[in-house]
């Protein structure tokens, strides 16, 4: 077994981590509550500061933002990861790296609604992303003969109230380079988990981009290595993250799923469950930050982990 | 010899280039004037639009940001090679990349002026940028037994002006794991050319920042890898570039010359030039932008290149 890392501590993909998200927040972390919802057995609840905490705090709130209208109101209402590059598009929200040539990460709303429709994806076509511009931007030719799908971001299924809304995920910055076994069996049951959450949650957002984890090699030492295909050199990650934020009925405040995929074969027999991570393994890898930004809106966050 | 890969042709690290930047405006490029300026022999000018052809155009220009004052004026008069996590400093305006820990890069404006004053880098410390977060900030802890050396993006030197600028130039968001023996060498001659041509031009201006190159590996395709260090894995750039914009009086127009040297010993008795490559270069393996920038302030661009 491989064994990757990351900042901090041992990430082992695949493996029961289980690890409670109080550390996060600093000596100021402790469990609230605990709940059984079936297989998440393990609910550690942050604190979040009052209203008052937030007072001078300068931040731009999802609210603030300009994003497309989607289904019915802000795509991300639990802020945004990052600032950098980002596009609106019909179905979703990203952040795109020039250097990398994909996005950083591909925020979406989901809810019964954006699931119906009559869209169908034999109308949409991976197209070039012609807002980037063309030294920093993938084409179908940079996948051709690779080896990679181009594997969605934002699912296409996610979005059949439109044709638009499903057309705009086939811009190729919605897309990275995925091992095809993975992209067609584990990482589509990740998607239809996704989906199938919408008849639980009030409403789901779903945040996806890719990683690039360092591995210890022979010399003991740490390494990114990633391969870049075709003439843009196109990154291909080493894993992927899909971030879940679960908004539930009634006040009853925010659950948060993160999980982390291996970019290669995946035994679509072992339990989603066994790929949840703690958020902060995310936080510290992508450069990016999801709790900040939700403890904003709810005092109320439960962190599923796997144990 | 190692061959290194950019996108869209080869980057021959030291070896001279001579490409000329017309094909980087596509079709309309042509050379227009063609001067010789001692060792810079070959100056491929380009055409620029005129005024007009910036009506209409939406640009977020240098004059319209609020920047330090620095020694006098914007430091950016060219714009920002990239709009992401954008610092400004005493003596620099910097773009962070959280997920490497390190700068995108590093803007200082250098003259006579700024290069004159009683600072002492003896009363100043690498520190930590607590302007970050904790999880994607560089620490002195990070270095220590790395075997690299804090090297300065922006270079403590350049701002004699002001202790504070001085001071400003140590934050390790200013600072990149670099081999010590490029540092103390041929990276330092690089830095001290770009004092030295104060005394030539009106203005000049240094964008410094961290390269994470491609390689062939022996299974024929092309691999990013690169280290990472201390516990917050602060990346090791593979190259590091220098884009010199040097602004000439009378309005004689901008000259243009871009390096890129690899994080490796290098000889110092190979002369600077050789590092000397096509802007293009640069801008498709950085993900950043320079040309278009420097094209709407001047119609008189010069790109220095090696031959």
């Amino acid at each position: 077994m491989k064994h990757w890392w990351r900042t901090g501590a041992t990430l082992v993909v695949g493996a029961g981590l289980g690890a409670s998200l109080t550390r996060l927040l600093g000596a100021g972390g402790r469990q609230e509550d605990q709940r059984s919802l079936g297989l998440l057995s393990a609910v550690p609840v942050l604190p979040a500061p009052g209203p008052l905490g937030l007072v001078g705090v300068p931040t731009l709130q999802a609210s603030e933002m300009t994003v497309s209208a989607g289904g019915s109101g802000a795509v991300m209402k639990y802020g945004f990861p990052s600032m950098a590059n980002i596009k609106t598009r019909e179905s979703y929200v990203t952040s795109y790296d020039p250097r990398t040539r994909t996005a950083s990460w591909v925020i979406e709303r989901l809810s019964p609604a954006s699931l119906t429709g009559s869209s169908d994806r034999k109308f949409s076509e991976f197209k070039e992303d012609d807002s980037v511009h063309m030294f920093h931007r993938a084409t179908n030719g940079d996948y051709r003969g690779s080896g990679f799908d181009r594997g969605h971001l934002a699912a296409a299924a996610n979005h059949k109230w439109s044709q638009k809304a499903m057309d705009d995920t086939f811009y190729l910055s919605n897309v990275a380079p995925q091992n095809p076994h993975l992209n067609q069996n584990t990482w589509n049951n990740l998607e239809k988990l996704c989906r199938s959450l919408t008849k639980r949650y009030l409403n789901v957002y779903v945040c996806t981009g890719p990683l690039y984890l360092p591995r210890q090699e022979a010399d003991g030492k740490l390494y990114v290595r990633y391969q870049v295909i075709g003439k843009n050199h196109v990154a291909v990650p080493t894993h992927f993250f899909k971030v879940l934020i679960l908004e539930q009925a009634e006040g009853r405040g925010v659950e948060l799923r993160s999980y982390v995929l291996p970019n290669q074969p995946v035994d679509d027999k072992v339990p989603l469950e066994n790929f949840l991570v703690p958020i902060e393994t995310i936080e510290r890898a992508s450069g990016l930050l999801f709790v900040p930004n939700i403890m904003r809106r709810t005092s109320n966050l439960s962190a599923i982990t796997n144990k």
